[in-house]
């Protein structure tokens, strides 16, 4: 489902009209290369969470499963505030609203992430090696995400850019934070990786 | 395939011109919103239930397979319905018509759902740990689904958001009555719930 | 990607514009509802074929996932020649054209899936309980494949109709006649199931 | 993700208004047929490679997720890039800035697969049997892919077709170069076949 949530954002640029002055239209489209980038990253970094979160269960329960189809539902639907966003930034025109919109969107895909982790805990799914501190440890990462996300939406109330630019930043964070720690001792199976490509 | 049929329903929201009154904008296509959340938990419990059902099958015959392609080609086919309930609903006319198309198309998904397992039940496809009582309850659940989306239709001819309703619940009925009564003692496995992501 | 292709088929049915006859319009959509079941009966039958000869290989070569590639090609392909089609039925103009351009993709197509065996035939790549007789007739009827759809292509140059006839005609015989001789007696494992959903 | 990508490919090709002269608008269309063709092998010979460098990983660990994740952006970027040539050919205007820009994505989605490749080298994950005199070549295989995509693409500055032949030319040539020379050794398992298709 990432996967192709992830490659569908290409359809929302629109091809310019061409002509003599390709090279201009093409360099106009800047917010469009932006906004796709921005949201490959987001995508990617939920992706990746969500895989290593997944790693960690051992099995699900309906409730979770209904949790995790709401988290689609968010990341599904994030080509559409892309594609306004960049449209914003385009015109100029709207581009407070454009931002914040782009970032509640973001607020509620982090609540739902979160309600998929805390279902699965609710419901003793996780594997039993996992320690209550790396529980612990996870359950306050996860929910600084929408806390953080939140935050830099109210910023986007100030400035759009300002806003954006804290997304970029939020974005890097999580997709470098979700590194597991133990990496070297036990390498992931070729059966888990298969999941992201 | 329902992973990407869910994912495609973004796709059908147009982005809006934008320009000074984005917000007014994107509040006026609430009913698109409407129309995604609506497809996104149809498809999400068809899903669900596709997966519950094949995981009570131990094998798969030719007609099995052919039921199976005509479910998919209705749900494939969603995404558009959707679109014209949305638009429908935004323009404030053909609004009957548009309700009662969505619900045909409800109807005659329900119909092939039921033509799965019906077709894989006569080829003994069936698992041996599954009891007649089951069977007999899962069946009569199953045949309940095309019969009451096919009352939530007639309610259309009287007035669109009456119809729209009892979609809307009987969406979370099916996607309620799914869970399995043996989820603790017969956690799924790793294997199964890679299909649900 | 046959899931992809055969999900894809939808967006090429474009939302009419609705209004007070909205019915009208849904009704003249017909051609687009024959094209869409057309296409998906077509990429779900090569689905079918394609799933039970890859049961029969035991490894691939580079040659063979080089032919893959290029039937991958064909089928991704068809969303086009199906709108091309659609369309010409619905303003009566250009028919047979678009009959026969969608009769020669399927041409190409055949002459692509045929490619494919051919290559796991002469690398050797066939499971060793195959036996001549089943390989001889599986390579005749995989053959006859674009042989019809040649003679269909050509009715159509006579009457666009008469070859969409042919062409569900061909269709249907290529989804019957796939169905495995023994499946009774050695059902598909979960695992080759998985595929076709 | 690469089978998203190649089947989403056919979606930049606008269905001509059609007419008495349908034949006619379907020949013009040729420069968007080369483009979904060239484009299809890039991606599928991409795809190839990726499969087969993974085929030689033993496992994975973050930045090398991250790398593939760049290289999958690239990759799922293509459809616009190909529409973008595909226009400029048609109409003759602008072929130079489409050939270019073309060509640009190319190398940088070249530079990507190397970064994955060597990313997975210095974690130390290749897969033990692999010897140094293996490893070298592939090195400098994958190395060789960013220069000469660029290369062509200079080309481009003097004639767009001059560099539309050489990225053809050099798709082909990646595309055969890949083959393992130890297939009939050890013939890929029933598992890893499953990916490409």
């Amino acid at each position: 489902m990432f996967a192709i949530a992830i490659t569908l954002l290409v359809i929302e640029i629109e091809v310019p009209e061409g002509g003599t002055n390709l090279l201009g239209q093409l360099l106009d489209l800047w917010p469009n290369y932006v906004g796709y980038v921005l949201s490959f990253a987001l995508i990617g970094q939920v992706w990746l969470n969500h895989h290593a979160m997944f790693q960690r269960l051992k099995s699900l329960d309906h409730w979770t499963m209904i949790c995790n189809l709401a988290l689609l539902l968010n990341v599904a639907f994030l080509p559409f505030p892309t594609a306004v966003l960049a449209q914003a930034l385009r015109t100029g025109e709207g581009t407070t609203v454009a931002a914040v919109f782009y970032g509640l969107v973001m607020v509620i895909g982090g609540i739902f992430f979160n309600a998929v982790w805390w279902s699965a805990r609710r419901g003793g799914h996780l594997k039993e090696d996992t320690t209550p501190v790396e529980i612990g440890a996870i359950t306050r990462r996860f929910a600084l995400g929408p806390l953080l996300y939140g935050v830099a939406t109210a910023l986007g109330l100030i400035n759009a850019w300002l806003s954006i630019a804290t997304y970029i930043i939020l974005i890097g964070f999580f997709m470098m934070e979700n590194r597991p720690h133990r990496t070297r001792e036990r390498p992931r199976s070729r059966q888990s990786r298969g999941k992201i490509s």
